[in-house]
């Protein structure tokens, strides 16, 4: 197995004559090395991936691998993942600028477009019940979570920090995003991605508000937002869209007279 | 480890002999063992559960829990989970009579006690990355999900099968609320149950509500739900309390003219 160190000469001697055109870094080669694992994992699940595959997509010997990966697939497979998870992290960076729903729509279609890309992947992942996935792998999804969950709510303005309601609410929509995700991919990918951005922003929407209701400190960021969107925009089309179906539960806002009033 | 066949001989030769002042037949004990089993694995993780402990908590000895269970602790979990799933899934038969709000909400109290009497195994087993986490408990667990989704979907009146849009929305809101329970063990358990219950209401309502906007099956099943509620129930509260907080909202409900005029 080696000690992990890893000399240019190693590298040379490893790679097949084929692709060695061209000497890299060390880092540079630890990159390529994830680069092909990622591709793999992304389109098949990790079980149908060996290191020979690996090794190959990658143009280079088997035991090249093992000198860069010396816990074998099982390391590759978490550094793949800590990569990827990584990049997912980086699709929730978003100016704090105009209204929320334009935000989270930004952030959603650069979530889905990963999903859509690591599309195996992704499912085998968060489905489970893979031999490569251990505690550390469900750490690093469940950090994805919390990256998910603390970018959301940095773009409310929060006097204080947020209480359990709102975390709660907005937790519960970051998985519920993530089960539609599988649910899209099990589906084949349909609806198109545009629609289903749109139903996960109207979700959030619906969401917040029904919470609202429970909460001064939902209440308010429902305020806020509210404030900054406008009639063309998401929560006016869904008003729109959603007020005639409901429209029969405006007899119950009178609601029942203190000590219960026939209605 | 034998070929699984159980005598009445075997088993009392085995059975430790404090306890074994009653011969059970071979359902019995398997149940026994079953539900000595279950309990550990209840309040704890599976790996911090061994054969030992489930021969030990229902009074036999190793070897008799081996001739159960050949395949050791992973066979015996996969058995008490099946058990743990059946006794869930019976958790979501309501009668279909009365509004659905409090069908569901009853049925979420069942749920929801369950969560609380298994908190440590529920936790272990949907958080994933226990060495006792194969396809095969994973399939169990998305039996009982597929399990809650099919229940739900038989309390609506639909004339032809669930579309999509639809099933999509029920099944977010079914994995909403395993999240919302993992949430609540790990505060603590708090709030109380009874709020989570209603909050886990409130969200199917408001998820259900938007879902219709898009979808006429879905508005179609809202209207119908909506004309089963009184002024009193969960509906007519949510909108009594959701409503003054989205009243900013009213103006975008007018929105643009076709054609996009300015307001």
């Amino acid at each position: 197995m080696g000690d992990g160190t890893v000399t240019l000469r190693d590298m040379t001697a490893a790679v097949s004559p084929a692709r060695a055109y061209r000497r890299l870094s060390v880092e540079e080669r630890r990159r390529q090395l994830l680069d092909a694992a990622l591709s793999l994992f992304a389109h098949r699940a990790p079980d149908e991936v060996s290191l020979d595959d690996v090794a190959e997509a990658a143009g280079v010997s088997r035991p090249l691998v093992y000198r860069y990966f010396p816990g074998g697939k099982q390391q590759l497979y978490e550094a793949a993942l800590r990569t990827a998870a990584e990049e997912l992290e980086q699709c929730f960076a978003e100016p704090q600028d105009g209204p929320l729903t334009r935000r989270l729509g930004r952030a959603l279609d650069r979530y889905l477009a990963f999903v859509d890309e690591h599309d195996a992947g992704f499912s085998a992942l968060l489905q489970g019940g893979s031999v490569v996935e251990t505690s550390r792998t469900t750490a690093i999804v469940d950090r994805v979570r919390r990256s998910a969950l603390a970018h959301i709510l940095s773009h409310m303005d929060l006097g204080e920090a947020p209480g359990p309601r709102l975390r709660t609410t907005v937790r519960m929509w970051v998985t519920a995003v993530e089960a539609a995700s599988l649910i899209w991919l099990d589906e084949g990918k349909q609806p198109p991605l545009d629609e289903l951005r749109d139903l996960l922003v109207e979700q959030f929407v619906a969401q917040l508000a029904a919470a609202a209701g429970r909460d001064p400190q939902t209440a308010e960021v429902v305020r806020d937002a509210l404030a900054l969107e406008s009639p063309d925009g998401p929560v006016g089309e869904l008003a729109r869209r959603v007020l005639p179906v409901v429209a029969d539960a405006a007899r119950m806002v009178a609601g029942p007279a203190p000590g219960g009033g026939a209605h």
